[in-house]
């Protein structure tokens, strides 16, 4: 069965890319992806990594609205950013030079602390659109883990943090690459490992370090370890952003099991989020840049 | 001429091996180094990288005197661990198995909180034979940074931070590795980091990912955000390590540029650390030992 799709939406972040055939009423035919992100590819290697998968799609010459890091500066074609504070999806996306009609949509910059996001903010304006009137804090973990202010519909400040980075690093690229290799979390362990860098946040180098000594010294098993450095850096993290979520309604845009530790060691302070699933909310918040695009054309 | 010595000083760490050809009264010889640490060795092939670099000087069969990484558990032999607090080189060197007479000087582990090291034992027994009678604090910057406690000749407490292992690991494996290639350091930027991590150290993910932002919105030099990131690792492990430094007597035994960063971070905060070279104090180490063994023998 052909698909024949109005607009094709397109999540173009680092390390992989997800496209999704859309109906006229905004419904998904048809998703594929492949792990062509942004970070692989030269200038002249988009547009065949994204022909790749929607070759039997481009029936009807649909629009392509792509956000994510596919509009950096090394991206496909640079999108700029809009400044907080402002409305996420309130800019005009970029087009890319290409047969095909492709449009990126802006990131968001912050002037003072310097700050920045791509493909995050079409997440927001997605968990917008399906929660109209939301005042509170987001939080989206990954590789930069982003805290969010959300008032009177604006993005009015965000914070990032290289939590994920960190963890990935330090686990493949340091002496903890012998002390954690393991599948599972244990949540005992990742819980007092949260509460400890709560506490002291400050002693997170030392932290890391005690790891390795406590495999060589104690056998703290690889999963335990594992858990532990998940609990110290996500403890730090929430230790910095405190200002964001203390006394704060707070929702956790994320996917499975990351998204579940942010909420797990929220919930340790006290604090209740609500959780969504971070593709439903680029899938809404792509849907939202598609309806403003017809009500503007 | 052919080099005759009497013993053998070696120096083999994760990354590097090096050797010392000492005469009876302890002078040196000959030297020579070569990449083959013991983080990329196999058990059989710690004797034939030893050779390579000493084939020469073995007219004598002179005894072979190692200190550490070759005596971890994945090294050439184990040669387990003195407990805190005690003096240095207070253990029986391990023999390894080869027809060469070498031995290697067991580490140092403390149970609570648990840590441990090699090398720097030695490093830390060479500063003190030749600073007899020396109380004080001794801080030894590199891949795992050690913070040591010294009292009536013993080491009562050490600390070790993965301060140098993380500054590798952002600046070669996370996105911060397009913003940090520079050479040389920005003695103000890295005063200025220092002294942002010592008051909130809290924040150490957070300003990692703002040199980031700030490298694409402020043009941030990469210089200037090299120095930055060098400043708030160590301006967060010298917040942790507080207890150790304040109102102490302070030495940093390391080498060049690092010891020198850590010896200007301490002095913003009023500590006039002395400096002592580690290479030096490793070969001052290694003879006291061989000393030691002399005594026994």
């Amino acid at each position: 069965m052909s698909v024949e799709p109005d607009w094709i939406a397109v999540d173009w972040g680092t390390s992989n890319l997800r496209v999704w055939a859309m109906s006229s009423a905004d419904t998904v035919l048809a998703e594929a992806s492949s792990d062509k992100g942004m970070g692989g590819l030269d200038k002249s290697e988009f547009e065949p990594a994204l022909r790749e998968l929607i070759d039997d799609w481009l029936v009807k010459s649909p629009l392509i609205l792509c956000c994510g890091m596919v509009g950096a500066r090394q991206g496909w074609a640079e999108a700029g950013y809009l400044s907080v504070p402002c409305e996420p999806l309130s800019g005009t996306p970029s087009k890319a030079s290409s047969e095909l009609d492709v449009r990126i949509l802006p990131g968001l910059k912050q002037t003072a602390p310097p700050d920045v996001m791509r493909g995050e903010e079409t997440q927001i304006a997605g968990f917008q659109a399906l929660n109209p009137g939301w005042d509170g804090v987001l939080c989206l973990p990954g590789s930069h883990t982003k805290w969010v202010e959300i008032s009177a519909g604006e993005i009015v400040s965000f914070q990032t943090f290289l939590t994920g980075e960190l963890f990935a690093s330090l686990s493949e690229h340091t002496v903890l690459r012998h002390t954690v290799v393991a599948d599972g979390v244990d949540d005992e362990a990742f819980a007092s490992a949260v509460s400890d860098a709560i506490a002291r946040p400050e002693r997170l180098a030392s932290g890391l370090f005690a790891l390795r000594a406590a495999h060589l010294l104690e056998d703290l098993s690889p999963k335990r370890a594992r858990a532990r450095l998940s609990g110290l850096l996500i403890g730090a993290e929430l230790a910095a952003a405190r200002p964001y979520w203390l006394g704060r309604a707070v929702a956790v845009i994320g996917a499975g099991g990351l998204s579940r530790l942010y909420t797990a060691a929220l919930a340790a302070q006290g604090v209740p989020a609500i959780q969504a699933d971070a593709t439903r909310m680029t899938l809404a918040g792509l849907t939202k840049a598609r309806n403003q695009l017809r009500v503007a054309s």
